[in-house]
């Protein structure tokens, strides 16, 4: 095995193509790197000569057959909805397929095919879902072999602006996918377990059941419930473990003043408002808050949130331009797009901005009759927008991983996650060597 | 036209088979009615032995072509999801289809196909959609043809317990589909026009949002916000009109009562709730509740709310048996699924209840230079559970209309709804010797 595909050259592929190119160098493999966009490949790869550019749509089904037939190992940044028409194409070419996204059912459902041929499937093998598995399994291993019983496991991962860039009172910008970042906390009712109790919040919830949460360094932030933590207690072996949580990290203050839009309806992605030739931003916000012929926009807010318009919550809300009367430039857009398309503007990381990616696991565990609590903490700072730490932690686990692999390691077969200890053993080791690493 | 086929023989089939048994006997008309359920049709034809009763299962696709075949027109009282293939089937067989179910656009397609053959798919055909549009459009056109030019159209519509049978705090019964009672508000954003200028808001809001109703003999109720007003703009040839707003009606205090249950998460439909063996109602609200070692679920409910425990709105939640320490009668069901089986015992309409149909237009026009606001109530009341309300009010368009089609008066052709005044006229006429009549 010598040959990889990169699927996908966008921002967050930067990191993944530089380790890939560097390695392979060394290691004489081929490598192509596959997108859409000529020049956003050619930004990735420029000073490998010993690249490929391939200009590829994934709607060209020949062409994407021959491209996945000709590698070895595909790695997809591709967005997800698209991983399982390239999962069958690998199964077909015989080929090796890695992905930083959530494993879907209907991957899963391959398991049985893949393992027959031999092949591996590595899915979530990014930063959340990806270094979060890998470490979580490796400390609770840990544990478990010194005969330790895990009593509560807690883990919170935020993608954030670095305190040294953070210069807009929402103390955010957008690092990654921005519909994300709009529809976070939309995938479906928050699901976890708090001394063996199921415990569920709805959407319209979440923003108002945060956790402060310390990091050294950092001071406090908060956490919020991310999507179906019951589902790792088979994945992480917690089925016995009463307190089980996933939650995303965000500043102090986000929460209170993005619940304000999830509230009023502004995060909304299930219809169009049409015909928006004269609908100024006021107008927007105005659509979500009750009829009265005097009252002002700024009153109307401060009745539905009992808050003074002088408040920083609602200055919050003030500064991303929702009052003003400036027209939005869409004939027809959901609440949710229109919402997007302002925040793009106003929590825009700049060229020159620094990106950081904090996580922290929190373990409570008894050994020899002793109750133990254990915080770890990973913080990792970007080197601007070309070199993000999202795509630093996202594309590393892959690149890593692939270069295992084609150094002829054992792999477990089958449709996997990162959760086993011949991945996360030398993945983690590696990522320490690039300042990826907990304390 | 002498054949007529009733498809479906549910509760709400009642005055529907009684009606046009009636004009069939005078007429000599030729009825049959099919359900999967021999007994529910015996219990509806009881006493008419003119008609024939057909056990029918939809699925069995060449009995249901046969059945409809043989019919001038088809009456489909089947859940809604159903009318499409009676619609294809009715297609084929030249039969005229009568629904009292909202259109879609699927059976909206079929328009220029129904046109040509000379049929009627007459969709929309029961109370609400129904007698809201007929009552709406009657005085609509009589303003305008008095010169009168339209600033403002409300309606708001109820199926409610009457005041005589009104026994429990929530002052509400079940009188239709219960799982419909469980996902009001569901159906997506509701939206509207006031004074020009759109307005939206979100499920979450709905039950917050609520606006006081009065009417004559009933005193004061309240009305909430339904679905898609703005849809109505074109039908009723309202598209300059500056208010537009259609509500549903409850009683006072379930409102703020039933937003409790909305806020918590208890109406979410989009999740299951797994291995319930020991699962109680008190374990299903703490669910939804922040979890503490020691504070009871009583004391975080009023956390929760801001409001007593003893305050009238807690005490309806404790009613409903939310904090009671027995088991759920499920292995796994989604929350919406646990609080329906819960409230069709609690909410139960008993053989002697009275059910009732509340209704109010609201119209806000211009002539001759003055201001002019009229309010239109009707209210209908049940005869018990085998003849409600709204069996009666949903029922009785759908039979009038058969009737009308088949005494050979002109009808539109192709797929409608009933705002037409050859539609409309002759129907409210009669519906009036009924009982069923606005003041």
């Amino acid at each position: 095995m010598n040959r990889i595909l990169v699927l996908g050259a966008g921002r967050s592929a930067s990191y993944l193509i530089n380790y890939l190119a560097e390695e392979s160098l060394k290691y004489q493999w081929e490598m192509t790197v596959a997108d859409i966009n000529l020049e956003a490949i050619q930004e990735k790869i420029k000073g490998f000569s010993h690249i490929k550019a391939l200009v590829l749509g994934i709607n060209n089904l020949n062409k994407t057959k021959k491209a996945i037939s000709e590698a070895d190992i595909a790695i997809s940044l591709l967005p997800p909805k698209l991983h399982f028409r390239i999962a069958e194409i690998c199964l077909e070419t015989q080929t090796h397929l890695l992905t930083a996204s959530y494993l879907t059912p209907e991957m899963k459902a391959l398991h049985q095919k893949v393992k027959q041929r031999g092949l591996l499937f590595l899915n979530e093998m990014g930063l959340d879902p990806g270094i979060d598995h890998m470490s979580a399994m490796q400390v609770l291993d840990t544990i478990r072999k010194k005969g330790g019983k895990i009593l509560a496991f807690r883990s919170y991962t935020g993608g954030l602006v670095a305190p040294e860039s953070d210069d807009n009172p929402w103390h955010y910008k957008i690092t990654w996918n921005p519909r994300n970042v709009v529809l976070a906390g939309q995938g479906g009712t928050a699901k976890f377990i708090e001394n063996d109790k199921y415990k569920f919040i709805p959407y319209y919830q979440i923003f108002q059941r945060i956790k402060p949460i310390t990091m050294k360094g950092l001071g406090q932030l908060e956490g919020y419930a991310n999507r179906d933590s019951l589902k790792y207690c088979t994945a992480y072996k917690l089925q016995d473990v009463p307190t089980i949580f996933r939650g995303t990290l965000r500043n102090k203050g986000f929460c209170q003043a993005w619940n304000i839009l999830v509230q009023l309806g502004l995060t909304d992605d299930s219809f169009e408002i049409t015909n928006m030739q004269e609908y100024t931003y006021r107008d927007f916000t105005n659509s979500f808050l009750f009829y009265h012929p005097t009252t002002p926009l700024e009153k109307k807010l401060e009745e539905f949130t009992g808050l003074s318009f002088e408040s920083e919550v609602l200055q919050k809300i003030k500064w991303l331009g929702l009052l003003e009367e400036n027209k939005i430039p869409f004939q027809k857009a959901t609440p949710a797009q229109i919402l997007q398309d302002l925040l793009q503007k106003k929590w825009k990381l700049n060229a020159e901005d620094k990106d950081m990616i904090v996580m922290q696991h929190q373990i409570e565990y008894e050994l020899e009759g002793k109750k133990i609590e254990e915080k770890m903490d990973l913080i990792v700072k970007g080197e601007g927008l070309s070199q993000t730490a999202m795509a630093k932690t996202v594309g590393l686990p892959l690149g890593v991983y692939t270069k295992h692999l084609l150094l002829g390691n054992n792999f477990p077969k089958g449709v996997q996650i990162p959760i086993k200890e011949d991945i996360y053993t030398p993945v983690l080791k590696e990522l320490i060597t690039f300042g990826i690493s907990f304390h």
